[in-house]
């Protein structure tokens, strides 16, 4: 089968590989119609990601259909339309009876990372009873590309662990593809403000179509004067971390009010410097998180319903075999103008 | 000054009353420029209030400016415009430190109660300082007399109560304005569908106006089997009773489903049959509350940024002078398709 | 094997039954070597459950060893120590999902009611990987059997739905093994009181033992006076019920403070009148609840600990092979002063 | 009368200074009959606290009746008996509404730093009805004075923040006042484990008699190899930083299990690196707190029942004229075993 291969740092190739096989009886095989990129593949490419070795076919998001199924899976049979979760989920340990299966003690975020992955025509998916959601008939399929990962990305890290509420002020720094579908979803708590925070004009277009009221670019380095400004002087009730990088967290520090929350979103390379000395005594939340996505389910009732419409998300789309095409589009995206990239079977 | 006057059960004028003056330090004078009735003022009017004593001014709703403020008085000043809370909170007692003022040791419901109301020119309101609050320049005051009590009422205790969440079903039983001010409030938390339940069609295409998804007339006593069809039999995540009779209440237990929150929020004149035979493990939550106003700051960010608009609950207007005739409108709300009346100083 | 076998109402046998064998991929046969007799059992053999045909093994707690394990569970092995809940769980369904296991899809409550029970030499046990525990090797096997039902339908339905606190006033109407269980672990959340209520002193002997701070016989009729005067008039922030008759229900309408929650744990056979008349206005909150048994790790954790000392309800043990007396001692409790009884295997 | 006044650093002196008057008529004159030292008095005295000026009286705790009360004083009269929060509480503002009093717009922490405070013989009190407390006739008053600052500290920053619940590994790291006042309530909630983590064997010896269940002296810089080896590897639900500087933070971070609360209680001069690098993915919570006080009434309710006993804090004694000398003891508690020092009026 033709499958999108890491073969080391800045490497890659659309390559033939062998089909995958079932190997536990927990185990199902699914044929991939949609798939997407996700700015983690680019950190693999990079070579950021030691965890990913040679070889691996990139990708953890993506829907597909049934093609085989392990005696123990008892949920899904061959044929039946699904929805890949980046997140592979046992379902029986401590982690996962919690709610943070982020922390699965046999999955986690391991497609595309330390297994297969999903940029290719078949996936082996572990768990398949745990990890995969059933695609109502008539769900959009583009849509439903959406919540393998970035929205419940958004919506888990960025709202939830935000703490949105009605009548808040939300900053959230960083209009990429997360930080949009965070802003998408702090829209179902109706915040009084919702200002957007990049260094890109076109994104913050975008995001202004989205939903945001006030938008800041931070390329004169104002960001937090200006917030503060737009707030008279009190600051955010949430500030939502959508970039990964010192700079953007400490616009977080600089902007939040006191009794407020920062959601950490981004993936983040190196420490930053906490202001202990001026925050010990702001009654501030802090949360990290790794996308759970234990909120699928509600997020894909949201999306029949008409709440949520994420292909408001997408702006390009590859088949299968020119998805060297699809990386150049989303490798250039501020250029290219690209969010995401949907890759489409033959 | 003139002022409602009750003078016991079906009895009602409007009198020249003596303008009230301060009695404690913490008291404060409001001129009234705005205010409304409320189904509760029908309930004392038949006598069915209690604690109302012949020669009570009604009302508990209303905006105003300070014309006068106790030594003890800090936070407002004459000349004011302030928004009065239905409830009296003196800020102080265990009750409103956990933010039960509907409880307060020394004030809750009083006003056109135990102590006289505001639909008059004048209200004297004790413990001004946590019991009004400040409207803003740029606020409209239509707007702000629905925050006095019936937005907080189907607020806390019909949408935070039930504990509407993103993606689930809601039933209302009863569209009159408390009803549709949850239906309203709902809608901050982006559920996927809500029911309207009433047994009139006009207050239903109201409803339908205001964001209900399906509507279901109930004068046909088969509420219950439509609800269960339009949840294929599941059931509703969240059924809001806002009318007060045990018919509504055992249509909210009917439709119910498993770990689903029954949110009362109607005043009931009888105990009702709970069906505890079929409920006791259905892992469900019942709440009752009497409006606690401690959300009015949140609904006033929401009204400001124009995600709640609660205008749309006003249908009609009067002057003081001829609130007898807004009484006659309000008592025949069906006939005369009225929501809330609003009552203006002249 | 040996097992004690359902024979219509009344009756009961211990019989030779076939050894249960592994149907689907998920199962695992248990043998069983402590197990217990729960009230449930008794009203099973009244005939009050009619989900419970003839035939039917009973028993739906206790502790065993893997004998067999199908080719879809991966958490237990042949010869591990387990824990058995008394609640299966697909651990896949959207209630599993939410916690709520008590209303899984292809489980819940089934072991001794719909399929064959733990009261035997072996038992199948679907769903193995989360519906068993692992018991570690330091545990007290004795201890481990109140875990399968006793302790979490005393924390969950009554604790945790009653929101205990610390300072809070708790009260408990009855002090039979799950009213006990409530006992217990409320004392995880260092109320300032708990008030027990029941009609029989031993029993009420036994919970000041286990750490009640004041009791009440109820068998005059005047639990509310008493427990009102307890409180100085203001009634107990918490009410548990642990019978299931309308008059215990009542007996918790009666106390509830203003912000109070009642939390049903009782099994109820008939509806009771709910004081909304009274209570409309009270800002309560009850609660019902199937156990979901989401928090045995938590209790076993606190065993292992030795917060929490479950062996303190055991007052009887006896073998397999007299577990005819052990109904018998359990059927008469209040004249055998029987609570908790162990079974065990030979 | 007698005052403990700051003259600028290392300079302070037993003074005789008048005796406060009323300034506004929601203020309270309270003669004070015990106070107390707390290590924010020291930080003063070492010129580290820029908002207090020379000539300011010191002390933010203690107990007293009432000498004097202001018009706008409603709930207390001359000789009550009155405990003094170290927050001062307008209760009006959006923050106090909020139950975020630190933060109050016109109180928060202002005694003994912006205005007078309590080692003197009389402090006047602003916002005297929500910033006293009534002392119940049967109440302790040594135990009382641990409830004006350090047992709600260490409550709210420290467990409450850090959700500390049944079944728990908690560590706490930093043995003094607050540490310890954090691992007294930290058994509010049945924790299966404290650690406790400090540089002094006699600190860790008191805290083994509080009820910690394991010691760690981190004076050899292996507290988190230590703590890790505790836990196999695990880490802690819990970490509570009681101390302020930038390698007990670390230690938290280096400690904290997936999903863990880092709940931040030191008082901090600096900022600290955040490894976000490693964090971002961990699932886990920071909080910082400045003592709001608003679980006074919960704690009293808890020492009045006898589960929380603050005298235990309690090491040294001194009138009032000696103070002095208790500065002495308190200043070298390390050498001294000082923990908590009581003063008295004489």
């Amino acid at each position: 089968m033709k499958a999108l291969v890491y073969h080391g740092p800045q490497t890659k190739a659309l390559d033939d590989m062998p089909k995958p096989v079932l190997r536990e009886a927990t185990d199902a095989i699914v044929r991939i119609t949609k798939t997407t990129l996700c700015v983690t593949d680019l950190h693999i490419l990079k070579g950021d990601v030691r965890t990913v070795s040679e070889g691996r076919i990139l990708g953890h998001e993506g829907i597909g259909v049934i093609e085989e199924a392990g005696t123990g899976v008892s949920r899904f049979h061959i044929g039946d339309r699904v929805l890949i979760s980046c997140i592979t989920a046992c379902g029986m340990c401590e982690y996962c009876r919690r709610g943070m299966c982020s922390h699965c003690e046999k999955g986690g975020w391991i497609l595309g990372n330390t297994i297969d992955g999903t940029q290719a025509e078949f996936v082996r998916i572990p768990w398949a009873d745990t990890s995969l959601h059933p695609i109502p008939e008539e769900a959009d399929e583009e849509a439903m590309v959406m919540l393998s990962d970035i929205l419940p990305t958004g919506y888990e890290c960025g709202v939830l662990n935000g703490c949105v509420k009605p009548g808040d002020t939300v900053a959230i720094v960083g209009a990429g593809p997360v930080g949009l579908a965070a802003l998408l979803t702090a829209q179902f708590y109706a915040p009084a403000n919702i200002i957007m925070i990049d260094l890109d004009d076109h994104r913050l277009d975008v995001a202004k179509r989205l939903g945001a009221t006030r938008l800041i670019n931070s390329s004169d380095g104002k960001a937090v004067e200006k917030a503060m400004a737009m707030t008279s002087g009190r600051g955010v009730d949430v500030a939502i971390e959508a970039v990964g990088v010192p700079g953007t967290f400490d616009i977080c520090q600089g902007i939040i009010a006191p009794g407020g929350h920062i959601a950490n979103v981004g993936v983040h390379g190196e420490s930053v410097p906490l202001h202990l000395e001026r925050l010990w005594s702001q009654n501030i939340t802090i949360t990290t998180r790794l996308v759970d996505a234990v909120t699928t389910p509600l997020l894909l009732k949201t999306v029949l319903s008409g709440r949520l419409q994420p292909r408001q998300l997408i702006t390009h789309r590859f088949p299968l075999s020119e998805i060297m095409s699809a990386y150049d589009t989303f490798g250039n995206a501020a250029r290219e103008r690209a969010l995401k990239v949907i890759v489409t079977s033959e």
